[in-house]
């Protein structure tokens, strides 16, 4: 397998991270025809599968897997193929939308904090908390002393989930401009998947270079020792699936799941 | 394919439902052999993941499945079969355990209200506000004007929910006395199944015709024409899923579900 550490963005003390030198369409982790990396993605889907399993069995930890991205650059893909093999009984997705006005009532981290994931469950947010240090960056809607400020917001907060059984997995899901183009082109083109398109992404594309000025600033701020960030290179999205999956299922093999211990104290019951 | 007829409680009107005259052991559902029945439900899991992609695309009416039945009556095995092939995208399952303090602290339907679908998804309720006139009546914590109350409440509930674009999909998985013995003797005898046992569980069997009975009074009382329940015969796990697999197609495939027409507005829009 190919190695993740190139796409590992340094944790935030190192100061050298530079997105645009993160190539979107680089395919480190699929190899082989294309047929051949269906079979790999299938297999993996299936080994997720059984890991999830052994999370739900044990009950103790959590996982939580964050996906952020531009508009198109495949976070309902990734859902729908990487999880294609495992059941929604232990795996749960969490949009975050624009907050609604009880969320925005409350401090940004309120609603996040509210769906974590419990003993046992491995959770998806599509988006996350990360849009409240991206969409007023841009947007300028806060200063660069606010931004700092989240920042160490969200590092204290993941800290707490951490210390407290959760394992962290965060995908930045990596596309060129050019391939967001495309991808816009074909939604509007396709009258089957205009229902994705909304005239707010042109005003959000518009934007892309502040988007990703404010994406490298927070990744390199909240890549942290206990949740760090990983860049995941998606312009082609067979690869973006191969690499996420293959960094969830390193990732439960290192917590060792175990399912409970039998009872010696069951041994010889009998049910009437 | 066989008829839900048989299988589908008459509403409360009628009076004349017996939940002993329906056999646990029945399989109208599963036909041929066993390699023909696994590729039959995956097709069905499949088919079920194209009518729930339909349903969040058209992002506007809601699907809730309602679980129950007695302790290995295979609730959690019909989610990871039934939905093997479907994205936790769309697709989300509540369990309900014993109530907590805060839930105590409110209405019984309030927990419930909390995690009805939302538009376009597909929700799962593994146990449900039925607990709540099961429990309490084998238990003999309410008295009879209390459980016929309670009946009304939901009936009321389950009214709202229907009348704002919820369809409800009721299943009542059914287990004979027997075939409950051997599964929570597997539990106890096979290690890795021993996390799935509680020694409480045998208290409930022990009360197994009380529940049969209040099953009986609670189905009839609250199946209604918006709201039906169904018996699924559960002896056979094979069976028990394509019986609900068939069911839940059934019902979307009658929602005629469409995706969002095409915007004419969009038509020649390019993309910068």
């Amino acid at each position: 397998m190919a190695s993740f550490k190139p796409y590992r963005v340094p944790t935030r003390d190192s100061g050298k991270f530079k997105l645009s030198k993160l190539d979107p369409g680089a395919t480190p982790f699929s190899q082989g025809s294309e047929e051949k990396q269906r079979e790999e993605l299938d297999e993996l889907a299936l080994e997720l599968d059984r890991l999830q399993n052994r999370l739900h069995a044990e009950g103790r930890r959590k996982l939580l897997l964050v996906l952020q991205g531009m508009d198109t650059s495949g976070k309902d893909g990734t859902i729908r193929w990487v999880f294609s093999r495992t059941s929604p009984l232990g795996v749960r997705v969490q949009p975050f939308k624009a907050p609604s006005e009880l969320e925005r009532s409350h401090d940004y981290l309120w609603r996040c904090h509210a769906v974590v994931p419990a003993a046992g469950q491995l959770m998806v947010w599509n988006r996350s908390h990360y849009e409240d240090v991206l969409v007023p960056v841009v947007e300028e809607l806060i200063d660069k002393k606010e931004r700092l400020r989240r920042y160490g917001h969200i590092n204290d907060f993941e800290r707490l989930l951490t210390d407290t059984g959760t394992t962290i997995i965060k995908c930045m899901l990596h596309i060129s401009k050019d391939e967001q183009r495309a991808r816009l082109q074909d939604r509007i083109d396709t009258p089957s998947k205009q229902w994705k398109f909304q005239r707010a992404d042109l005003d959000v594309r518009e934007k892309w270079d502040a988007y990703q000025a404010a994406y490298e600033r927070a990744l390199s701020a909240t890549s942290t020792a206990h949740a760090p960030w990983h860049v995941i290179p998606s312009d082609s999205k067979t690869h973006r699936n191969l690499m996420i999956a293959s960094l969830l299922i390193k990732t439960l093999q290192g917590m060792e799941l175990r399912t409970p211990p039998a009872d010696p104290a069951l041994k010889g019951l009998v049910v009437c």
